[in-house]
């Protein structure tokens, strides 16, 4: 199916930093051509989508996530780390099962989808059922899992890890990773075999790192060296590694990212909200790190709005470091599109709106009020839009939200049977 | 004429912190009932809205606005306080008249009543045209006319901020406040001549305190004190205060601030967006000072959402000073509610739904996927929710917003008249 989508405002989030009216074509699950109008080829379309105005930008990457975590949301809020793991999630999770996990799964999906999210990285346990519900939904993810061999909380092992990649094998948007959970719950011996098994199926490895003080400092007092540095000591860095959080990493941390060419995945609403802290995201980017910008999973967030994600992330280091300059909007778009495609190795697949990637693509409606007077679009998206100016997600070509409905299932059946699982597991 | 809101959940914000089930009558004006509906007094309504389930709250009182600077929304951003201020705002606020100040009052009137914003505290020039906008809106306001006798910026002269006291007699919801602008714009000597009018007319003030770094630390270089301490010095604090931003206050001018009974108006998003920083909020909470958030002017926002504000307003204190038990969500809605009320001198009139108060109350549809599942109604509003949830507005017993469109006036010319104004101030 060929589709036009014409009359909007290009936020390219490539190289070129187009920011200028214009239209998408859509060959298939491919995007043909970007740019204005009067310069776009002949297309035959067999549908045309009329952006009014309004905003045309790839969809959003969100790269860490856990999606089935929807079920939690908002059952225990404002308590410490630990007391919230041990005493409320670990509980809940123990009484986890695959019908869980997938209605979870769904209703996170649909959530995402419909504020423009049209890639996600996952890190859970359950995972078949998170990929059978990917390939449902139609979203492109990456779903890994997790793995713990010591301390608390949930997480399979590595065979079943690695029997994953089986799983996906065959579904089109779906691919596998290991995610070992952390350093302080993943023996350095458990990392060595990982770090094997990944170069061997050619997985990244999807891994928690200074989230919070503490894991940070702990780390340090046992093995002599940051989580950084000890997975750089154990040459899992070797392999593609995609780190979540960062919000405690040294300078010294940063240069061995740098040099490894490790993906950052920062979830700065979920990182003030558990009180880990700030992410130094804006240095990271000064030192040639591809830094994106992620929601974490709805038990510490508590929405996955990649809009409000992308706002506080500009925000907090402008506020944070007192530099009304670091982060400005266009850099903002980029952490939570094309740089997260990056981070999850997908730099050549999606996140940005360029001639030969996937068709994963959004419409923002601009006629409200947050974005009048239109003196400036691209400031608006970023810095007053929400997540209810997303008119249209494509993914692949396929349009799997518009009209204020998700088209592939019924949002209704997705929450009434959400609600019942959470029920039994919470009750 | 009499309404009954029916089937909700109530979040009154009042010292019971009741969250049930329940309904509200309104008796013209005011509250007459909040509670259980099977404990409701026999109410013979004109009309009955029904919550279907959503949730019944004040709405939110914004406690430090520059409501026309919605023109300049977007159009300088990412800047350095003093180059945006010198090179962008001043410029363009120098060309400001009667009519941009009229059309961007009522844009970001309409952005509010649309997001549940029921009651506003401005500073700004041209201050009858805001007036005569909330007014007309239907908004509850208090309108501060800026004085400035020093440095740069606009702002008029204490005997045009008297008249304003004269213009608003007879307006319904609308009073008016003097408003030095700060301690680095207005002299010792002026402020002692507000002081002394503030009394005669029984108006409160309105003035930034602290808002950045070197202002404060500027005010102590020039006066051997903090802005608090020097306005408390003057006997400026005698006159109830209303300080907005108070960022960098320190632990004695907290003293002071309790013990005067200043009001503070916290703007998280602006002061981080400026580059300002964190102000202490949890902790002049736990010092009894009365602590309400804001939005600021959206040309430092950008946007006038409490929604937004209020959860950044909870995320950022557990995320800076790293303890996720600080600011919970109970409290959170309070410093959009009825501590903004209090600060205002409003609190017998607004922020809570009791009986005697007038009719100030939102209503929230929580049937999104972001409400989903409804394991804690109070925390998803806080932690999850947003501005497009509020499905109706009403202030004193009218409803100005529902539907998605506001009943008070045409939207759409709201939105061209505005562009038309900012198209002839920035072009």
């Amino acid at each position: 199916m060929n589709i036009a989508i014409t009359n909007g405002l290009l936020i390219t989030a490539d190289d070129k930093d187009t920011c200028k009216n214009g239209c998408v074509h859509v060959n298939g699950d491919t995007i043909s051509y970007v740019g204005a109008e009067a310069d776009a080829p002949a297309f035959d379309a067999d549908r045309t989508i009329d952006a009014n105005g309004g905003i045309i930008a790839p969809g959003f990457v969100n790269t860490h996530t856990h999606v089935p975590m929807n079920l939690f949301r908002g059952f225990a809020d404002d308590m410490k780390l630990m007391d919230w793991l041990e005493n409320a999630i670990w509980p809940a999770e123990e009484k986890l099962d695959e019908d869980a996990v997938y209605w979870g799964s769904m209703l996170g999906m649909a959530e995402m989808i419909a504020g423009g999210v049209t890639c996600m990285n996952d890190m859970y346990m359950f995972t078949e059922a998170i990929a059978r519900a990917a390939d449902e939904s139609g979203i492109r993810a990456i779903i890994g899992t997790g793995i713990v061999d010591i301390g608390g909380g949930g997480g399979g092992k590595l065979e079943k890890a690695l029997a994953l990649f089986d799983y996906v094998k065959g579904m089109k948007r779906v691919d596998a990773a290991i995610a070992p959970h952390a350093e302080y719950t993943v023996s350095p011996g458990m990392f060595e075999r990982i770090r094997d098994a990944a170069k061997d199926v050619g997985s990244r490895i999807h891994v928690h790192v200074s989230e919070s003080q503490g894991e940070h400092e702990e780390c340090i007092k046992r093995h002599g060296t940051t989580p950084i540095g000890l997975l750089n000591k154990l040459c899992v860095l070797d392999v593609p590694t995609m780190a979540a959080h960062c919000v405690w990493v040294s300078d010294e941390d940063m240069d061995i990212m740098a040099e490894k060419g490790v993906g950052v995945l920062s979830c700065p609403r979920s990182n003030l909200k558990i009180g880990s802290g700030v992410a130094p995201t804006a240095k990271m980017l000064g030192k040639g790190i591809t830094v994106s910008v992620a929601t974490d999973g709805a038990g510490s967030n508590n929405n996955l709005s990649m809009m409000e994600e992308m706002t506080l992330a500009a925000f907090l280091q402008k506020g944070v470091y007192n530099d009304p300059e670091l982060m400005p909007a266009q850099t903002a778009v980029k952490t939570a599109t094309v740089f997260g495609a990056k981070a999850l190795g997908l730099g050549d697949v999606t996140g940005s709106l360029e001639a030969g990637k996937q068709a994963d693509i959004i419409v923002l409606d601009t006629s409200g009020l947050r974005y009048c007077p239109k003196n400036n679009l691209l400031n608006h998206f970023v810095y007053s839009g929400s997540d209810s100016d997303v008119s249209l997600t494509m993914i692949g070509g396929q349009v799997l939200y518009e009209n204020g409905r998700i088209t592939y299932a019924d949002e209704e059946e997705i929450k009434r049977k959400a609600s019942e699982q959470t029920d039994r597991l919470l009750k």
